[in-house]
């Protein structure tokens, strides 16, 4: 099979066609290095180039002004969950609140315990995640080191498109799977952090951006690779980065920028995409059942089920013979999850839809 | 510039050109996966392939038994020298011993003492590094928890050929700028571990080696990508791991063993490509300055000086010129260093030999 399929993998995820290809042409020897970008010191000026223009055009796409610091990890999410604990929990005295609203928020919680006091600060896990807190529901602890919630749950498929209201403590956020599909005020927050391998990149690297401030809270004394001030002091390059991840997430920052134009047109894109698989569920008259309440629908991970897991085994298994790829939704919900990140191309979504559509005739 | 040049970066490295052409053809459709590696599932059939044979391969090359277990991690050796201090020293109540012969087994150092007590167990920075312990110089705490050292010092290019003897606790290895260039008896080893980019693939990836009775030493609460028993627990794939890196780690495994015909083999090229530089040097009447003691010389890294730093400034000058790149000296050592890793060709060697043959008897 040498035939690209429609891609809807919850994560590692699709790229955009033109980042693959300037990667396969650039491939043997980066333009001006002599050599494969696997292949260069992270000190050379080459990858020095390419790490300050990735970041920059991540400044420029989100707006990030001078109070926050830009940083490029490794270890993914859960090192994040592991630093954001150790950085801002230890020695601090402070609990720090989780808002929970799927598996992520949870998994955030479990590391971030094994570091400090940690508080639930909202759950809905008893309805399965399907929905997101109400004005009123968040239990806050006004003295807490943070509060940290989870944009968009992949599993569930439940996004906040609007920060919530939590007070005076610092705002944290895991945007791993939303993170640059919409605009974002990242004045409102403490810590934004992603792992590259659903909007951004290939897996192996993780973007935090910190509100410079809060570096002074750090304790000495952490594992190096996972504290935030040697992380900002070193500019990324502390130890030998991902290197040839980072210069994929570059490319996809410049086509987010130049090709598609920047997030108020992804935001666009995606909204579009989304709402071709939510109009069709919902005009389906209950064939097709999202699991998420219409209101806390995420643009990224559309999740649903049939009356049936025989009804769905066969969506499934035609969806595979017509190349719609990666569909099973996760074990803890069940059913179907389409997972159209920024590089799913409308394409791929209206063949998915066009199928359902098909499906829905034939054995409605 | 579209020329790849003769490279010699300290790391990261050059990588074999059969490689990079393969990652290059299958880099928009992996055969089988209907798209790039970057983005498919690391639960999907095709990565589970990718990432289990890389593991064989390794296991071959090394006559990896079942006594040991191999994981693939991210953050680099500096995220190791975290792992087996918090996964062997915390709450053990025993020392680490140290052997310092470079500048990376001081940054192990530096590391571990954050998470517990360490030994000094031999150092001879008072001479920079030039040598290798000899027998009986090793000051070692027969209680320790393990005896640490690194098998080659990329900076200072010093090299173990054999393991230190140091009785009965077991023996800790960063080898990640000598790994697979030779033989090792992996036996030997509560843990050998390397980060990928000088000898075994692009930055991103550690390969962990670990004897698997040690496992039940690990304390509860770690940080998840610190602890090496939930690595091996989950295969590897507790979160996501760098799945296109261990791609690409997996075809140079498959080169090592296939193309060159295993370590024996790559052990004779390694010899022969810096015999050409050493003899050079040694037969060049003090001209060319050695920076190691002839017997701990590494086959990796070649370092040297000559008279003076204009002299030095003017050889590197010339080597640019002639596509020879990446020869600058660290700066602690001074003049220059040849990285002549497994994936540098003989051909490369020659070239640079050739030329400091042609400047010596210019400047001589």
């Amino acid at each position: 099979m040498s035939e690209r399929l429609h891609n809807f993998s919850a994560g590692p995820a699709a790229l955009p066609l033109p980042v693959l290809q300037k990667v396969q042409e650039e491939l043997l020897c980066y333009p001006g290095a002599g050599a494969s970008v696997m292949e260069i010191s992270h000190r050379s000026k080459s990858f020095e180039s390419i790490i300050q223009n990735a970041e920059a055009d991540l400044r420029a796409l989100l707006g990030i002004g001078d109070s926050h610091a830009v940083v490029f990890m490794q270890g993914g999410a859960t090192l994040q969950f592991s630093a954001l604990a150790v950085n801002f929990l230890r020695g601090s005295g402070k609990p720090g609140d989780f808002i929970l609203t799927g598996s992520w928020g949870e998994k955030a919680l479990k590391e971030a315990k094994k570091e400090g006091e940690v508080r639930t600060a909202f759950t809905n896990k008893d309805e399965n995640f399907k929905r997101l807190p109400k004005a009123g529901e968040l239990n806050l602890d006004p003295n807490a080191a943070f509060v940290h919630f989870t944009s968009n749950e992949t599993i569930q498929g439940v996004e906040f498109m609007q920060e919530p209201e939590v007070g005076d403590a610092p705002l944290f956020c895991d945007a791993s799977s939303d993170f640059l599909s919409h605009p974002v005020p990242v004045d409102k927050y403490g810590l934004l952090y992603a792992g590259a391998q659903k909007n951004i990149g290939p897996a192996g690297v993780a973007v935090a951006i910190i509100r410079k401030d809060l570096l002074d809270r750090v304790p000495e004394g952490l594992p190096s690779m996972l504290d935030y001030k040697l992380a900002v002091e070193n500019e990324s390059l502390y130890n030998t980065p991902a290197c040839f991840t980072i210069y994929v997430v570059g490319l996809v920052l410049k086509w987010l920028k130049d090709d598609i134009g920047g997030l108020d047109k992804m935001y666009a894109q995606n909204q579009k995409k989304a709402a071709i698989l939510y109009d069709l569920i919902d005009s389906s008259n209950g064939f097709y059942r999202g699991h998420a309440e219409k209101d806390c629908r995420s643009l990224m991970n559309v999740t649903w089920t049939l009356e049936t897991p025989e009804l769905e085994a066969e969506l499934l298994a035609g969806a595979k013979e017509r190349n719609l790829d990666g569909l099973k939704g996760h074990r803890s919900v069940g059913g179907l999850r389409a997972s159209i990140y920024n590089a799913c191309p409308v394409e791929s979504v209206q063949a998915l839809a066009d199928y359902m559509t098909e499906f829905h005739k034939q054995k409605g």
